[in-house]
C-alpha cells in the first residue's frame, strides 16, 4: 500500500475548513512547519508528499473566506524539506500551460539532485482563466490544447533529462577534463506550442529523473496519464467508484503499451481518527460544521472549467450537468450527488467539506480496515492522505493508523532504498 | 564596507581553472557543502552571498574543459542555504528574458518569505543566444529590447509586489475571515512584451520584496541600474577605473532622482591570501598556472556579445574592438588590456584566469590594506568576493581579512537587524 500526503502552502487542503479548527497551528508561512512535518510523515514512512498548487485565488470570496489557494511557490518549500529527511519522495506541482520545458526540467532536476532523487512531478495544464491572468494572457488554451501542449512539455522534459549518460561527469583536475562531451547528447525539439534546443545544463539525479505523477480525470487526462504517469491519483467517493477508475485505468495504461503494474493509482481520502467511534464522528461533525458553503461554488467552478455562479443556487446539479455537456471533473462531483439528487448549493458545501474526499472516520482499527478494504479489492493501489486539521490529522494518523497497517502486512516499516522511484516500485 | 561572495554552481566562479585546484573540493552539486559555506560567510558577516547564473553552456570547449557554468538552478540552493543561516543575504539570478512577471515574482517573493526577508534578486537581461536556444527561440531580442522588456518585468513584479497592504492577512478562525479584501490591489499590466493581471498570492516578507541587484556596464545597463538597483556590481582593473564608474554611477542614480547613499557600488576582487608576501605570490601563479587559455575565447565572446572564435588568435584586442563597435562588456575587457596591447588570445588567457577580477594578493594585512584603499577612495562601497579555490578562498578570507576589516573600523562586527535590506542600508 502507497500513501502519498496532499498539502497546500496555504490555509486548506481539501477541506476548506481546516485553518479554523482550533488544534491547526497556520503556520504555512514559516518553514520550520513543513520542516517538521516531513519528518513526522517519514517517520511514518509515506511514500512522499507533494504540494497541489494554484497560480492565482480562484476569486475574491476564497481568498477572503480561507478557500483553497496557494500562498508560496512550492520549489523552495520541497528544497527545504528535503533537507530535514533522507527517503520521502517530494512533489512538485508545474503547469505546462505557462513555462518551456527547459525551465521546468532545469528546476526539477535540480531538486532531483539536491534531494538525492527523491522529487516527483505532479503534472497539470492549469484550469482556471484567472490563472492565465496572472501570466499576461487572456484565457487558458482549450483543455484539448493544453493537453496537446502537455505532451509537448513532457516529451521536451524527457528528452533533456536524456541528456547525460552515465559517467559523462569526468572530473579529472589531472588532464582538465570536467565533461566528456561524447557522452552528451544535444536536445533538438521545435513543436507547435514549445521547444528546445541545445545540451541540458544538469547532471542527472541518483533517480536520473522525477517521477511523473497525474491527476487526470477527463477522458484525455487520463490517456495522458496512462501514457506517460508512473502515481496517478483521483477523487472517487465509494468503493465502486474507485473499482471502476482503477479497472479503466489500469485497462489504458495496458492499452498505452504500458506494464499496469508501473503506474500505482492512488485515491484521496480525508481520515478523521478518534480515540472511539462516537468521538471521531463528533470530531467530523465539528469540522465540517465550520466550513463556509459560499467557498465551495467558485473552487467548484474552476475545478470544472464552468462558471456555477451564474447558476441559481437551489438548481439540481444533474440539470446543470446536462445543460454543459460532461466533463471529467464535473463527472467526479456528480458521483457524490446525483444518488441524493443534490442542490449547486448543497453540492457546494459537499465539496468545501471534503466531501470529494471519502471522510475516512472512525478508531485506529476501523480507519485502517476501511483502508485495506479499499485496498484489497482494488480499489486502489494506496491512498493520498488530506487533513482536515493541520499538522494534526497527519500526526493521529501515522502515530495511530500507521502501525495497524504496519502490523497487518500492509505497509512497509523501513524504505527500500533511497529514491522515491525505488520507494514507489517496492 | 559591504562584502558579497560571488558563487556559481559549478566547477567556477571567475577563476577558470577554480576546480582543479587541489583544496578545491567540487561539491558543487552537495547541498551540504553550500550549507556549510552559507554559515562560513556568515560567521564572517558577509552582507550576503548570490548565484551568478547562465542557462546554457558557453560552448563546448567551456562544457568539456570546465568553464563557468550553472549546474544547478539557484533557486533550491538558495533556499536550503537560507535554512543554515539566519541573517546573511541570499541572491539568485533571474533573467527577464524568459518568463513572465509572476513566475519571477513569486518564486523571488516565496524565498522572500521563507528566509525571513533576505533575498536580493540579480536582474539580467542574458547575453547568448544559445540560452535563448534552450528556451525554444532562436536568439535573444537585440540588447535595447531586452532592457525594454527587462524594464517591463521588473516594473510590473513591483506592482505585484505591492499587492498586499499591512495587515491584509487577518487570519480570524473565529469569523472566518482570512484575507481582508479592502487590503488588497488588483494588477492591471499589459505591455509591449509581458503582463500580468490579478491579485498577487505571495504575502509580503520581512523586507517587503527582494533586494535588486545589477551589473550593467553598457550605457543602457547603467541606466537600468542607476533608477533601480540597490547593489550595483562590476568589474574593473584598477582604483582609477573604479573611481571612474564609480562617479559616474552615483551621479547617474542621482539624475535618476534617487539618493547616490541608496545604490551601493560594489566592485569584484579575488584575493588570494598567503602567510607572506611570498607565499601568496606563489599561490597566484599556481592557480593561474591551471588555466586552459581555450575556456576564455567562447566566455569573452558570451560576455560581449561578439562571436570571437571567428578572429585569429594573435589579433589585438583593440582592433578587433574598432571592428565591431565598442559595447559596455567589451570595454571592460579592453580596460584591462589596452596598455598592454594584447592579443585575442592573451586576453583570453586573462580573462579566464579572472583577471578581469583585480586578484587582490599578499598577507591578511596587505590584502585588507589594499580594499581599504579602494574603498576610501571612492572607488567603492564594498566588494563582490570571488573564489580561486573552494571553500578555501571564503575560509581564508573570513579567517584572516576580515577580522583585520573590523579591527580598522570598516566592517561590521554584527549584522545590524535580521533582513538583508537593513543589512546593506546600515
Amino acid at each position: 500500500m502507497k500513501l502519498v500526503a496532499f498539502l497546500m502552502a496555504g490555509p486548506t487542503c481539501h477541506h476548506h475548513a481546516m485553518w479554523r479548527h482550533p488544534q491547526t497551528e497556520n503556520r504555512f508561512l514559516d518553514p520550520a512547519f513543513w520542516e517538521t512535518l516531513a519528518r513526522t510523515l517519514e517517520v511514518g514512512r509515506f511514500d512522499g508528499l507533494f504540494f497541489a498548487d494554484v497560480l492565482s485565488f480562484y476569486n475574491e470570496t476564497t481568498m477572503a473566506r480561507g478557500g483553497q489557494m496557494s500562498l508560496l511557490d512550492p520549489v523552495p518549500l520541497v528544497a527545504m524539506m528535503a533537507r530535514t529527511t533522507s527517503r520521502i519522495g517530494l512533489g512538485v506541482t508545474m503547469s505546462t500551460s505557462f513555462q518551456e520545458p527547459y525551465a521546468i526540467a532545469r528546476v526539477l532536476s535540480s531538486l532531483d539532485v539536491l534531494s538525492g532523487g527523491r522529487i516527483a512531478w505532479n503534472i497539470v495544464t492549469s484550469a482556471g482563466d484567472l490563472e492565465a491572468q496572472m501570466f499576461g494572457k487572456e484565457a487558458l488554451l482549450p483543455r484539448n490544447e493544453r493537453y496537446d501542449r502537455a505532451e509537448e512539455v513532457l516529451k521536451v522534459c524527457l528528452d533533456l533529462w536524456a541528456g547525460w549518460a552515465d559517467g559523462a561527469l569526468v572530473l579529472d583536475k589531472e588532464s582538465g577534463d570536467f565533461i566528456d562531451q561524447a557522452k552528451m547528447r544535444h536536445t533538438e525539439a521545435a513543436g507547435k506550442y514549445v521547444g528546445a534546443r541545445g545540451v541540458f545544463t544538469v547532471p542527472p539525479s541518483p533517480q536520473r529523473h522525477p517521477v511523473i505523477m497525474q491527476a487526470g480525470s477527463s477522458p484525455r487526462g487520463r490517456d495522458f496519464a496512462a501514457s506517460h504517469a508512473e502515481l496517478v491519483f483521483t477523487l472517487q467517493h465509494s468503493l465502486s467508484d474507485m473499482q471502476e477508475f482503477y479497472a479503466e485505468m489500469k485497462d489504458r495504461v495496458g492499452k498505452s503499451g504500458r506494464n499496469p503494474d508501473d503506474c500505482a493509482i492512488l485515491v484521496s481520502v480525508d481520515p478523521i481518527v478518534g480515540e472511539t467511534e462516537s468521538l471521531a464522528r463528533e470530531k467530523q461533525a465539528y469540522i465540517n460544521g465550520l466550513v463556509d458553503p459560499r467557498v465551495g461554488i467558485p473552487f467548484m467552478s474552476a475545478h470544472t472549467g464552468l462558471d456555477l455562479s451564474k447558476y441559481p443556487i437551489d438548481k439540481p446539479i444533474i440539470d446543470i450537468s446536462a445543460e454543459t455537456g460532461s466533463r471529467g471533473s464535473f463527472d467526479i462531483i456528480l458521483q457524490g450527488t446525483k444518488a441524493k439528487n443534490l442542490t449547486l448549493g448543497e453540492a457546494a458545501s459537499h465539496f468545501a467539506i471534503s466531501e470529494l474526499c471519502p471522510q475516512v472516520v472512525g478508531t485506529p482499527e476501523t480507519v485502517a480496515e476501511e483502508l485495506q478494504e479499499f485496498f484489497e479489492n482494488k480499489g486502489c493501489d494506496g491512498f493520498i492522505v488530506t487533513p482536515t486539521e493541520m499538522p494534526g490529522s497527519f500526526e493521529a494518523f501515522t502515530r495511530s493508523v500507521v502501525p495497524i497497517l504496519q502490523k497487518r502486512g500492509l505497509f512497509r516499516r523501513e524504505y527500500p532504498g533511497s529514491t522515491l522511484r525505488e520507494t514507489i516500485k517496492a
